[in-house]
Parts: structure tokens; C-alpha cells; sequence
């Protein structure tokens, strides 16, 4: 199989998708993105259902490569380090992309079983990183004692899944959000109360 | 205009998307749920983006209603009064039906100005009635002075869109998310600090 074709196919769906949506972007789309043929695509993918379910294992593992790069030593620099880089902003950019992206194929979650076990894996990963985090935090006396690492966890996820869905349907900047959720790591896990993050 | 008529097709739209998702569900759908012909629907709306515009304006209305049909004196039964009916949850209820009609026609937003409008009535909505009750808090003394009304809004909207996500995406119950809501706000909004919120 000649990976970069394939790969490259994966990369036109997602502009394909950016431009379009789920509901309204079709192989054709897909292979004029690529500057291939609908024949070529049948012949890596077998269908249009196929093709997003992979193209979903390509987000995820660019996703989880950027979330794993994020530096820092200690606790909260790791953690406030995450919030900018999965809610980064601006056209273009690939947070923007990627929440379009997933946006675009959220709202097939419901009613397709490969996309939604997918879907769930962006999810486990996400909760799990950051749920060790505030686990180290707590461990490290960084973040308060009284701390339950799985509860702030599930709050953190759901607020930036809420900071994704917004950005995409409503407009809203989740630069904002990224402070907001700074404000609240600050003032509301560490052990000291708020002060200022090193750069 | 027969209203009973028109009504009836926007209440088997929300039927047809719940069960179908907005990709995959047509005007022949819509008119088998409702009973009617494709004919009638066409009647009353011009076409399936006509459709779906009333739709929300429906949902809108449905919406806002149940909002403001919760009860409670003093802000912070107001405001965990307002996390349990958006939070609901459960197979087959209004709010269960509600995120998934949302959810596939949130997928829509970033290609159709019609819709991105209408659901940004939802989130000002929302924003205002959060806004309204915190500051009515801060005022009351009943939550923190430093408590910043728009930013404490923005944050708790963020995280309920989220909740929405999560609970149609990928299966995660948003009754725990309403206990986690409620635990901030009274951890974290509330003068005196944590105490039980009284039934």
C-alpha cells in the first residue's frame, strides 16, 4: 500500500471537511481535494464510512502527538500548558481544524458505532493526561489536598469540549476560555491560591 | 395557516433528527414521522433549511420556557435549580432529545448563516440567564464579592455546551456532571463556602 497517497487522501478529507461539513462533503469532494480519483480513494477505503473512521485514527494520533508535547516540569505548567494547546484559536490554525473536524463528525456520533468508539478514545485520552496531572499536582502538595483528581478531570474535559463546540457553532473565542480555565486552575487546584504562572 | 399542521411537522422533525441525525435524515422521512405527505411540508416550508430554521426557532421556544419555569427565592437554588433542567438526563427525555437535535444541526453552524444565528440565541440566552442570577448573588451578598458575574457566565455555559457534547457523543451521563456543577458553585460561588444546598 503506498502510504502517502493514502495519507495524503486523509489530509484532503480533512479540508475537505473544514470546507464543507460532514452532512454535505462527498468522495467526490474528497478526491478533487486530493487531486486523485474516486477510484483511487474505493480502492484504499471501501466506503465513505470507512474512510472517516480512519480518518478519525489520523486526527487522533496527530492529536495526541501535540497533547503529548506539551513541556514543563511541574503540575501546573503542564496543565495550563494543556489548556493552550487544545484550545488554541484563530482561523487556520489546526485547533481550529480539528474542532471543525470533529464537530463535523460529532453529530454522526449517535447513530455510528465505529465513529463513536473513536470518538471516545480522543475523550479517554484526554481525561486520563489530565487526570494525571492533577494526581501528580495533589501528590507533588502543588494542588489542594481536597483535590479529587477524577472529578476535576471530568469538569476540566467538559468545559473544553464545551470551549470546542462553542468556538465552532456560536463563534466564540476560546482564547478567553483558556484564560478563564487558567483563572480556575489557579485560584481553585493550587495549594497556595492564585498567583502568577511563570511565563 | 394551520398551526396544528405546521406545528406537527416541526414536532416529527425533532422525531425523524433524533432517530437519523441531520445528514441522513430527508423531507420523506419528516413526512412518514409526521404522517403527512412530502407535499404538505413543502406547503409550509420552502425547503429542508426553511425547515430547520423554524425547527429551532421551535426548539427555542421549548427551550426557554422550561428555563424559566425554574424556581427558587435565593440565586443559588436559581442557579442549581438551572444546572438540573439543562443537565437532565435519560433515555427518550426532553433534555436527552433536546442535545441530540442540537448536536446534528450544531454540525451545520459553521456553513449556514440561518442556523449559526439561531443557535446563537440559545447560547445568549443561556449566558444572560447565568449572568443574571450570579450578579443577582454577588448583589444579595449570597456569592463572593470577587466573583466576576460575565466571567463566572462564560465559564459554567462553557462547561454545560460541554456536557451536551460529552453526554450525545460519546455516552458520559451529565447527572454527574450536574453534581460536579453544583459542587463549584457552592465550593466556589457561594460567600459562606461549602454547605448543603437545602432540597
Amino acid at each position: 500500500m503506498d502510504d502517502d497517497a493514502a495519507t495524503e487522501i486523509l489530509a484532503a478529507t480533512h479540508r475537505a471537511l473544514c470546507d464543507r461539513g460532514y452532512a454535505d462533503v462527498t468522495l467526490e469532494d474528497i478526491a478533487a481535494e486530493a487531486e486523485t480519483s474516486k477510484g483511487l480513494i474505493h480502492y484504499y477505503y471501501d466506503d465513505k464510512e470507512t474512510l472517516f473512521a480512519e480518518f478519525l485514527d489520523y486526527l487522533y494520533d496527530r492529536y495526541t502527538e501535540r497533547i503529548e508535547s506539551v513541556e514543563g516540569e511541574a503540575p501546573r505548567e503542564r496543565l495550563v500548558g494543556l489548556f493552550e494547546t487544545v484550545l488554541a484559536d484563530g482561523e487556520g490554525t489546526a485547533g481550529e481544524q480539528l474542532r471543525t473536524a470533529m464537530l463535523a463528525v460529532n453529530a454522526q456520533a449517535p447513530y455510528d458505532d465505529a465513529i463513536r468508539t473513536r470518538l471516545e478514545r480522543f475523550d479517554e485520552f484526554l481525561l486520563e493526561r489530565v487526570e494525571s496531572i492533577v494526581a501528580d499536582g495533589v501528590a507533588a502538595g502543588a494542588f489542594d489536598d481536597d483535590v479529587e483528581p477524577a472529578v476535576a478531570a471530568e469538569f476540566i474535559v467538559t468545559a473544553i469540549s464545551g470551549a470546542h463546540t462553542r468556538r465552532a457553532t456560536v463563534d466564540r473565542s476560546s482564547d478567553r476560555l483558556a484564560e478563564t480555565m487558567t483563572r480556575y486552575a489557579e485560584r481553585h487546584l493550587v495549594a497556595d491560591g492564585p498567583t502568577e504562572v511563570p511565563g
